[in-house]
């Protein structure tokens, strides 16, 4: 069954870009990551071999993006359980490593369930662990098919917003091949347009403080060839004065109940500005980002990163002159503080729709999310 | 009369940070400048023997900041002058270097006709020269004078709106004392405000793509003993949410005849974000920067920079293992094209109230700009 969904992947033809891949050499099997942090300048990649590995990879951002994130605490679980690690522990320290995306700890509830299954059950732990990766890579292609279904009702929402067609859309941190099983979010959506011809142009936010934007959207961007253009996430506002933005695509790491947004920092301004600017403001996620046991937007833990990744340039390291540089070079004062929330919430009132796999929910309403979570569930039991 | 001004600026006390200087040592004169694209990292001079160099300096932000342009610009002149160039050419030269800040050809206009005013009364270019001179260290000197008292308008602005004392400012880029011949405009009033004990908090943009909060601001916030806390620009958002923020102070570059203020870009934003939430959003600037000639934002030639400042990190050159990094680290890939627009426009609807060294306008009217560069001409005059 696992050789199976493997090939399904493979003949839904992947990304060039793997984000994640699970490995069996001859040492054991390993949840292979490519390095986030050190895009565009290398790609390597990192091998973990147990869940303690994949956690510090988590929280160093080797591997980022909901979606991907849930997909990879479910191979960490199917990791833990291969090598005879314990599986409760590891779970648990893998779904904590990084609060605010819920796919994070859904997806290693999910294949722990399946784990847990089995062993009550009456089955083994070998079977156990065969079950947990079977589950992992079922949530693998079930993120690959919804991004596919993301990216058509994306587009049709875009089309119907924007009939003149040409779009011109504005993104903000990477929601792409690199955060998902298939080919992302709100990028795919954007790559949709492109696929068609009707992206004029791809506006990427750098994405302060870890460059998200120029790194890595950039990166997918060009290795489609699209046409984009990067901007510092303060010069937004003077393209939106100019009316050179149609629309903003963005992801999510948590829709709450009321249709509150917790989304890469920098996402809540740009709702702002859009409002300001009459342009819609859509959010692209899977339906499994919906939260509804987060009531609202302040019941939403925003995750609060150290004072370094602002006070220090996080560049991918790259050779100066035979020597590792970037990826720490000062540029603010000795014992400088920093302000550093890795997210901020959008209030439903801003957005002007949730593009999910199973369509668009526009106004964004507790009940319209209460009733694709509902339909969710439903699609996924039967 | 040229040593009684340097005196007199003495007796000022001026800050301990000179953005520029005047010298004259044996191998004839020089205008000495804090090389600004070093800082934090390093204190280093860059010394401009004639009016190229000061070009170039301009133009690579060794000097920035627009009441300080206008300052290098006269004193541009006055070097020219006193070495012998043609005072012409070089001050068409220093003009055009950047086309924003109306500060910068107005200062080296001003010198140029004190320069003028000499040979035309019969003067010899030695004397013209002198008076170039002389009417730099003038311009110097009433720069200091129109800081301190913005200062006292905008503290007394400030405990007008916010009578509950405490103030929590948010700021972007630097308006200190580099920026200036005394201590700057926006920066001048927070730190006034810390001075009587009533700033509870400077927020410090880090203003990307040149980071002139982190390595500047923050620089002089930390050297004045201020609380102080750094945030990258996409992180405003989330104070503004969480009422964090009292008021916006920044400064200008040019200030249209219908109040339009061209400043720093990412200023229009924050401008966005301070009117959606009720926050006051305060312009700090000389009433030189009041440009009657620019009927509109839309009449304001915006700078647009080029690609690198965005695509590579241009941190201040630092020695990582004995080898000089940064400066040009690259983050994006290979060919990416930037949209880098230096500033940015706030329309006056957005804008709370302009401080000047002659008072405080509020609401910002065609009108009441009118009157202040009628009134700012008479002071000047009389």
């Amino acid at each position: 069954m696992a050789d199976q969904q493997a090939q399904s992947r493979e003949g839904r033809k992947p990304s060039d870009i793997p984000a994640l891949r699970w490995d069996e050499p001859p040492e054991g099997p390993v949840l292979v990551l490519l390095d986030q942090t050190r895009l565009p300048a290398e790609e390597v990649e990192v091998v973990c071999t147990d869940a303690p590995a994949l956690v510090q990879a988590i929280r160093t951002l080797v591997v980022r993006g909901a979606p991907v994130l849930g997909i990879a605490g479910a191979y960490g679980v199917a990791l833990a359980a291969a090598r005879g690690f314990d599986v409760e522990e590891a779970a648990d320290a893998l779904a904590g490593a990084r609060p605010t995306a819920v796919n994070l700890e859904r997806g290693v509830r999910r294949a722990q369930r399946a784990y847990r299954a089995v062993l009550d059950g009456g089955g083994d732990v070998g079977e156990a662990a065969v079950a947990a990766l079977a589950e992992a890579r079922a949530l693998h292609d079930e993120d690959a098919t919804a991004s596919e279904a993301m990216a058509v009702h994306g587009l049709a929402l875009l089309d119907e917003l924007l009939p003149g067609g040409g779009h011109r859309v504005l993104t903000h941190c990477n929601t792409g091949a690199l955060v998902s099983g298939g080919e992302g979010t709100a990028f795919a959506v954007a790559l949709a347009a492109h696929r068609v011809g009707r992206l004029r142009r791809l506006w990427v936010d750098e994405t302060r403080p870890l460059l998200q934007g120029s790194r890595l959207t950039a990166y997918e961007a060009a290795r489609n060839g699209m046409a984009y253009t990067l901007l510092t996430d303060n010069a937004a506002g003077s393209l939106f004065a100019a009316g050179e933005v149609d629309a903003v695509l963005i992801g999510a790491d948590r829709i709450a109940a009321d249709g509150s947004v917790a989304n890469k920092v920098g996402s809540y301004p740009l709702a702002v500005l859009a409002h300001h600017h009459q342009v819609p403001f859509i959010v692209v996620a899977p339906a499994t980002t919906v939260d509804t046991g987060t009531p609202d937007g302040a019941a939403i833990e925003v995750e609060q990163r150290g004072s370094h990744e602002v006070t220090e340039i996080t560049a991918p390291l790259v050779q100066v002159a035979g020597v590792e540089a970037g990826g720490g070079v000062p540029v603010a004062p000795l014992g400088t503080q920093a302000y550093n929330p890795a997210f901020d919430v959008t209030p439903p009132e801003l957005v002007t729709a949730v593009v999910t796999e199973h369509g668009v929910i526009s106004p964004v309403t507790a009940q319209a999310l209460a009733e694709l979570c509902l339909r969710s569930r439903q699609v996924t039991i039967s």
